[in-house]
């Protein structure tokens, strides 16, 4: 009977963390040489089981396996942020790997598969989900003419002619062919931890809305102009972000989050008033009607605060993701596999981060298992996940993958 | 009898305009090659009227009168702030030139002088009045070894070599030589302008307090964080300046002024909860007890932050100036002759900015006189005064000037 073999996995993950390690997490960032390494890794791994295997044109490593029965498609990504951890991307990527392996050496799962991908930049160094959109046909070669790396401003298209991938097709799955996409991840928050729980099933994926918010006063001398005259650009950043967080509470939903995650101020001197302000603003939520009104909410703040002066605020949309909703027989798998494996251990939940997956619930059934992460914390190197969680994820991820290839 | 030569006074001040002309203002940063062409045009027409001048090794200008009677020493800067306006310096040093000239000119007043400097460096490029404190003997080599442009990080010793300056001495003032030190500059706030005066006599320079304000929360992903376990540092320092602006008014001289010009959130990505933020704040008032008590409303506000959590908030003070009280004497020989050429349209004032006054008030008698700022814009462009006001100003200066050296 087909199942995880845990040493395997930690064995892979603790290898693929030596690639660009950094303290105890990785630096990896998307077609570095590092994350490159670690694509031909794969490659290599996979093409061992057998699987028809390229690293194409945009930089996924897509495994295909030569079966005529059911398959399901399962992946993640090898990249991870400047600086951060070892399992963000890694851990979904090796139980793929790990779930196709163990179809393979199965012969009473013989003529079933299943393909595994690592789908480029979902990290979004170069773009949003430039891989996983590409696999399904969203991305144009304009597009990836345009992009360049927001740390280094480094062309994409430089960036794949070093990794050695200039003119190579790009390779587009075939939805049609999947009983559905799956997907494992650390969870990023603390809510499994805090519970008590092993296994998340993701209900869907939040939306995202970002905005910026511009503010405008009157840059002038911090020593000669009178407080009473004063239009301060940096002084109506702050109140909007307390304004913010005294409203957002009362009409938010349960799950919604909301973050300030950069104020610039101009010019930025000690002994200057600044004159303009820029904030980076940003809500998550599953539920389409509570993104619609806390922007109503965002908006009706600041048109507030430009009423009452001294300085302009204006807040625009600046990016926009739908949430998206997972597959119900797909979480009935996950759930069934993981109340096998961790009975009453396991819950639903929503996922406040992005993934790739939300990408192929467009085209396909999808599915997420999330696993704890310590301390809730993520994108930094000190992010972790217990052995015993990793291993215990893995076994509840292939048990659910046999579940959906024999079928209901 | 002397008095000031209005069209002379605007047609260098003009002339100073064209030396690295930015919009209707200048950018002259201290020794760039716009600051020295401006320097040598000072020594120039120092030496015309039979000054001893030299341009020093700090780059001052310093120009001296061989007589045997009373002198007053004046002056201001020729350097501006980056793309900043066509006054905030000059108008002092010109002012003084022409007070030079006049007395010069006068058969009454012989043996009687104004002695001349431009100090480089008031604007702070470098460090802080360096060429001032070099005069009175307050800036060591090391000081200067150590000092870099804070644009260019180009070291001072650098920018002194390709000024022509490498090696040559530096000059210091005799400060028991002189009856005072005399400077006029632009008001660079709007309080003259608003009550419909033409002279403010300065009584003080503020002192300043700057500070530091480390906010350290916890870095964490913008979506999976439950806002409940937030400890975000962006948030807590946009509080605290909201406390500060509700509490300080409360406590605060008449006159002070206080200010956060910069405020840095680390990483500052919109997805990304910031763990680190940064806040330069400042405090100017012209009394000592005003400061001490807003310092310490500064400390409980930042430790009732800290101990109501969720981030650890400090406050450090990293800069200090003193206030400094302008010479009694020297008010009064402005307050009369502001009195003789435009009765009722002056008042005494405090400055809110620096100035090289504040360092030679330490070590003989100095008075400065203010002219109003067209709607008080000040370190911009856009800065500016009346031809009317200015010629008014000089006048004024001139006439205080004369009855300094007739003595009382």
């Amino acid at each position: 009977m087909a199942s995880a073999d845990g040493a395997r996995v930690l064995r892979d993950l603790r290898h693929l963390r030596t690639i660009g390690a950094y303290k105890t997490g990785v630096h990896r960032p998307t077609l570095s040489a590092e994350h490159v390494a670690a694509l031909h890794w794969l490659k290599g791994e996979l093409e061992a089981i057998g699987h028809s295997t390229t690293i194409d044109g945009i930089g996924n490593v897509i495994g295909i396996a030569d079966v005529g029965g059911r398959k399901v498609l399962a992946g993640s990504h090898l990249e991870s942020q400047n600086h951060a951890g070892w399992l963000d991307g890694p851990l979904g990527v090796v139980y793929a790997l790990e779930a196709a392996r163990a179809v393979k050496a199965d012969p009473a799962l013989s003529g079933l598969a299943v393909d595994v991908g690592a789908w480029c930049d979902e990290e979004g160094h170069f773009g949003h989900f430039l891989g996983s959109r590409s696999a399904v046909g969203e991305v144009s070669e304009a597009q990836i003419d345009e992009a360049r790396d927001r740390t280094s401003g480094r062309a994409l298209r430089a960036a794949l002619r070093d990794a050695g991938l200039a003119g190579k097709p790009r390779r587009a799955i075939e939805p049609r062919r999947y009983a559905g996409y799956l997907e494992a991840h650390i969870e990023q928050g603390d809510w499994l931890e805090a519970h008590g729980l092993k296994i998340g099933i993701v209900t869907s994926i939040v939306g995202i809305q970002q905005y910026r918010i511009a503010l405008e006063g009157a840059q002038n001398h911090a020593g000669t102009t009178r407080m009473a005259i004063r239009r301060d650009a940096g002084l109506a950043a702050a109140k909007l972000c307390v304004a913010i967080d005294e409203r957002f509470p009362k009409v938010a939903g349960e799950r919604t989050v909301w973050t300030t995650g950069r104020i610039t101020l101009d010019p930025g001197a000690p002994s200057v008033i600044p004159g303009r302000a820029e904030m980076l603003f940003q809500i998550r939520d599953a539920d389409p009607a509570i993104l619609a009104r806390l922007e109503a909410e965002l908006f009706a703040l600041a048109a507030a605060a430009d009423a009452t002066g001294p300085c302009r605020v204006r807040a625009e949309l600046i990016r926009k993701s739908e949430p998206a909703v997972m597959d119900g027989a797909l979480q009935a798998a996950l759930e069934a596999a993981a109340e096998t494996l961790a009975p009453g251990k396991h819950a639903r939940m929503p996922s406040g981060a992005g993934h790739d997956a939300q990408v192929f619930a467009k085209h396909m059934p999808a599915a997420m298992l999330f696993v704890p992460s310590i301390g809730g914390i993520s994108h930094h190197w000190a992010e972790n996940t217990s052995d015993e969680d990793i291993v215990l994820g893995a076994r509840v991820f292939v048990e659910a993958v046999v579940r959906l290839l024999k079928g209901p």
